[in-house]
């Protein structure tokens, strides 16, 4: 029998702090824990130009291969090490290479989307969802783009204003109803923080050890 | 010396399910657990007729009397009793009589307002805001002042969209930006109620005896 694993979702917009929430999370229970990011499940788009790959809307569930995500919740879940995808944000493309990642106690899948998703969010023994507010998140995601992505200003404007907004409000925003909790301005939320890995180190007190010889 | 005292204040809008969040805290505490509701403190208009108490605005922040509720927190922090108001809802009138209250481990402070006044809220060890859809607050209200205080649906409409919405956008929900944790749907999300009583236990548990004969 595998041993319990103890699943913890963190959802939010873009630039709302939940990366750097689930990363302060993941470094708490380090090295037993595992980060998963949807992001990495983008669908590769080999047969479409970069020109046109680069057009796509990123911001949509069905740009996210979300099926095979979940397959690998439940493969972790049972004890066994899954493959995951790495995908190549400068070329739009998933890379060659996965990477092989070995169950942990403690599963923290990260995206904007793992809410929207009822299979993928029923899976997830706690939902968090990072709530701040529009302006500064567009903010965090223009100075990211531009100073770490080499991004132009204008671009990203008319990025988000075509799809990444649009989807927020249309997918991602209304998914905080399925969230346990809401966390304010994410990952520098200390109360919060401290509030969620306290709960997090209970609950993973009360998984029982793996008995040998019961597989 | 005092005992270390813990205080744990949630607010949100009319009908969000704050009180039914702060009760069911209370219950997990009792009896070492006290339950202050910032309602007791509404200022007295003894001087105008029932008509006009009856018209005032009780959804503005100027119609409670913080600074009293304040100075018993500090009483409360500091070992001391106090005398909490009694507000009459039905005369629009503080009662003659007020109750004695008694320190406690643990003070839950329950009101629409109490993350919008500074010195209050810095006063709070752990701030909640319970979020929940304005339709679903408005149909509860509704419910509750029908059948449990005898007002007809038209009055009850009309107060909603004179002062309860309006003072809702403007003090209520602007004041979630101080919470250090949004709960969605209030006293029934059991994952946020479970959650929070672990918090709580976990910082009682902490807090020092008081050492005798330290006073």
């Amino acid at each position: 029998m595998a041993k319990p694993v103890l699943t913890v979702g963190v959802a939010g917009g873009t630039g709302s702090g939940k990366s750097t929430l689930a990363r302060r999370i993941a470094q708490a229970f380090a090295p037993g824990c595992l980060l998963i990011c949807h992001d990495d499940y983008y669908i590769s788009h080999d047969e479409l130009p970069y020109e046109e790959r680069a057009r796509l809307n990123y911001d949509h569930p069905s740009a996210l291969d979300t099926a095979l995500l979940i397959r690998h919740l439940d493969a972790l879940r049972a004890g066994r090490p899954v493959e995951v995808p790495v995908y190549d944000f400068s070329r739009h493309l998933r890379a060659a290479q996965c990477r092989r990642v070995e169950p942990a106690d403690l599963v923290l899948v990260e995206g904007m989307l793992i809410l929207e998703s009822e299979p993928l969010r029923s899976r997830l023994d706690l939902k968090l969802f990072v709530d701040t507010d529009d302006d500064i998140r567009f903010i965090r995601r223009l100075e990211r783009d531009v100073n770490s992505r080499g991004r132009d200003m204008d671009s990203v404007i008319a990025q988000y204003l075509a799809t990444v907004k649009p989807m927020h409000e249309r997918f991602v925003y209304p998914s905080r109803r399925w969230a346990d909790l809401i966390v304010p301005e994410g990952g520098y939320n200390e109360a919060a923080l401290s509030i969620i890995i306290g709960s997090i180190r209970q609950r993973l007190a009360q998984i029982p050890s793996p008995v040998h010889g019961e597989e």
